[in-house]
């Protein structure tokens, strides 16, 4: 079986969010049917990976599997150099059951502090995963390196966003328009890897 | 990008053992000069994932990123329902730093006893990943199904080989010749996934 997505494959995305699918079909460029894997009523595996990729790949795998179609996962997260990778995979589970990314925020700021250590370094990672059903899957990974920047500033991104400001820019990712930060984010990196692999 | 391997290529497998670089660099039909990552000094990245196509993943990517040559991993093991898939990602730590299957062995006839399950379900793993340098990766899996025996039998395997029968056999792994042996296993199976896939 060749690694290859043909234009009009019908794919689900292993996301119960209905706005990340819209997202990922828009960067697909319409080639694809997308269906999610909530319209599917399938399942969310627990994400018990160290990696992105890892649980990119879990996602994918579980969502072709249950569902007989090609499936696309996503993973992705922020990681503080002085603080060994952290949040990492956890990024998501550091806003709680309520998603609150102000919370997530203080807390990268406070462990900050709490470390002693004045190295800002962060990187943004986006883990793809395009998941054959009982077959093959492609992973990739984008990443994005910059700083941290207290206080946040912006608020047209999401998640940690207001507090990242990007290599050689001096607007964080929370104040860039988002075609200025689509330009350059570890997602979009992701994806021009995934479609030079499987398009 | 594309995900093919030309013939000739020079492909890193992300192995210190000699052994299991002669028997990959075998079933890969000699298409392509093998080096290993012990030939290359490269260290050997710790297994953090849960999942034996997350640990290969890891272990090709550590491999590919390190050496700038396209590199091959593996990760297997054997899981048993009645122990929740135990030993699975850990079959390898089961046996100890002395590499002693015997132990390992009864470890799982010890568990198994204590769970009170007459359940000998019980099935092989292989996960191959074959990493781009910082690019895509491709993973497989390969699985076959049977059942515990005890006592074990045979020697002509390793690991857990003796106390494994695969659905519709008489003999163990152990007890198997290794081209018999070859034809049905899990390894077999992954590679034939990989070479379908790159190939």
């Amino acid at each position: 079986m060749a690694l290859k997505l043909e234009p009009g494959a019908r794919l689900v995305v292993a996301t119960h969010n209905p706005g990340k699918a819209r997202e990922l079909a828009a960067i697909l460029d319409g080639r694809f049917t997308i269906v999610t894997a909530g319209d599917l009523g399938l399942g969310e595996p627990e994400e018990t990976e160290a990696t992105f990729s890892g649980n990119a790949l879990l996602k994918a795998r579980a969502a072709a599997d249950a569902s007989g179609l090609i499936a696309l996962a996503d993973d992705s997260g922020l990681s503080v150099a002085a603080l060994d990778g952290a949040p990492g995979v956890y990024s998501a589970r550091w806003a709680g059951p309520d998603k609150d990314f102000a919370l997530a925020m203080r807390k990268v700021e406070e462990r900050l502090d709490a470390s002693g250590s004045e190295d800002l370094s962060a990187w943004f990672t986006c883990a793809l995963a395009l998941a054959w059903p009982r077959g093959p899957a492609v992973v990739v990974e984008g990443r994005v390196d910059g700083a941290l920047t207290f206080p946040g500033r912006g608020d047209k991104g999401f998640g940690y966003d207001p507090i990242f400001t990007p290599e050689g820019e001096r607007l964080t990712f929370g104040e860039m328009d988002p075609a200025a930060k689509d330009a350059m984010s570890h997602r979009a990196r992701a994806f021009a890897k995934l479609k030079a692999a499987v398009l």
